[in-house]
């Protein structure tokens, strides 16, 4: 009984996820699907892929992982494809969704076989046509080999690396990966790229210090903690540190020895 | 084993959906319940009755279909009814929610029964205490023969049918019939509706060939194309054609021959 | 096979939400994961507390309600519990987000044991390292005594109670408890408050007597009558009556007798 997950930027006010369902069901009647999440921003294939890479790894093994936003759909800029990671499967199309959540895939398989495809292929929503068609196929036993040639992933995605000016002036520059939500500002900034005792530099604010949650800090004031991926997060307790601040991703932020 | 889909108005912020979801699992532990759509624009019974027609046929045979967008709610103005396409159930207010999905029933019932109502009947949520019931009762076993008299549908709605002046000039005016999501306008134009090497004006603007999906067009361009619906759809490549186009359902578009 | 229904803040943009339902299968495969609502505000605990209650009652015995509106989470502000209704359990935090639904408890356990918990706990996501953890444990069967100690909850949240100034002017003053998904005031006051042939004074407008539904009224106007909560709600038709009349969570309704 397959555990089949979908993430699209598709909304949840047309009929698009509910296809994509019917499709699986229909091929692995038996399959269990679950809805990761479906407001990502439409086109953000970042904001999908790190969307993905904090849930999916939770799943039991031999997960089936679903993911669709997918802007080059239809065209030769990228290719459909069943990422195997060893303990999941990855089904998706080949344009870095898939990096942040499998960085080194055992293998990689092009989806070429009608058995992994609706009869009918259209140009704009292979969501239906291909994805959930393969994803169906292997909630119902079709070996992911089936599904066409060994290939190498293209897509390719990366958070930024936060920038060290080493024993200088020891300052750190970490890079806003993701806006959540709540308006948490989600850094590259592992707990280990922190020296001791940091204070933080944000657009003109400057935090004082590292607290353990939300908390720590009055309502509605700045606070600078690691999050649930381990990494640096700027937050406004009861509130939006995105809008509170008029920063989005790709923001800089820089980290200060005490 | 039964599938239950859920289609409705109701968002997801509030706990309408959820008591949905109760009232068919009480009565169909074994149940799977699927979510199709729930951010339906509100009110809107033709939005819904797209959405559902795009996703439910896709589900495996038998498989119950409940769908509320009821602004009648209560009155007697729309009956509950269950209608059995021949491969499906399907469950809701008789206010042409389902014309599209079923343009041809086999059969339509009343419901009337008790078994296929909550205790106690509100007069404004029969999506709880009517629908989610009903649904339950199918999921359960009980033939749909037993919710109420055999009954005509009376709601009806119908996409528009694209205009043409035939030989005169060989222009069609097809109507806008939905926005998705993502601000494509979708269309009442089937492909075989086509001239030719078809242009297309849509408002003040003019696409000057059909493409086969967004990628064809530079991002932010105006692109026409056959969409997963199998009708002509405007967009704009990673962007909001409603948006951009300042137009909305209902608007026409008119199809020139090359 | 248990039920194990979600209710959050988290909306469903990111992967919170599915990093909930994928530790929940990691610890209990054939748990079937049932979602409630995902949009409540964010940090608001009584829009959560409401939602919980009108949908959580209707689930089958045994089900495991988890619900994460958590503005206080990693502080000793609030601790992590499991409530025993009798019927259903219910994990989250102790700030009052239970106290509609479960306004009695049979039995309430801290959650202290590992079993309960991820191995790692962070500081800011207890959703997935404590009550999604809780919830697969109930559901693989492990006894909810085995959590930790009983205690007894200290989060409290009540709704408003109507005031009335008796046989004076036999007037009654509610208060708006709620906003739902389509601007419908949903207030404290039950049926029972109700004068014969009551009126009601609402900002500056009166509606001159109670309905059945929206239907009664005409497009666009506003209605009073007895909601699916049992208690009185003022809407509009077709229409939203938070935005038309500009008022929201608090404000009083002046109940008047006929």
């Amino acid at each position: 009984m397959s555990i089949v997950t979908l993430t699209t930027d598709f909304g949840t006010g047309d009929g698009y996820v509910g296809a994509m369902k019917g499709v699986i069901l229909q091929r692995a009647p038996e399959a269990r699907v679950v809805d990761l999440a479906h407001d990502i921003e439409p086109h953000n294939i970042a904001a999908g892929a790190y969307s993905l890479c904090q849930a999916a790894p939770f799943f039991p093994e031999g997960t089936i992982h679903v993911a669709v936003i997918d802007p080059g759909v239809g065209t030769q800029l990228r290719k459909p494809v069943i990422i195997d990671s060893g303990r999941h499967f990855y089904v998706g199309p080949d344009n870095g969704l898939f990096s942040l959540a499998v960085p080194n895939p055992r293998a990689v398989y092009a989806i070429e076989s009608p058995t992994f495809m609706r009869p009918e292929v259209s140009s704009t929503f292979h969501g239906r046509d291909i994805f959930a068609a393969a994803a169906g196929a292997l909630a119902a036993g079709v070996p992911a080999q089936h599904a066409g040639a060994v290939v190498s992933l293209r897509g390719r995605l990366t958070l930024g690396t936060p920038r060290s000016d080493g024993a200088t002036t020891g300052m750190t520059v970490g890079t806003v990966v993701y806006i959540d939500h709540f308006g948490n500002l989600i850094t590259d900034v592992s707990r280990a790229d922190l020296p001791l005792n940091p204070r933080f530099r944000v657009g003109e604010r400057v935090i004082e210090r590292l607290s353990g949650t939300y908390g720590d800090v009055a309502s509605g004031e700045l606070v600078a903690y690691i999050g649930s991926a381990d990494t640096l997060e700027i937050g406004v307790r009861e509130g939006s540190a995105a809008r509170i601040l008029g920063l989005g991703r790709g923001a800089h932020i820089e980290i200060l020895a005490g």
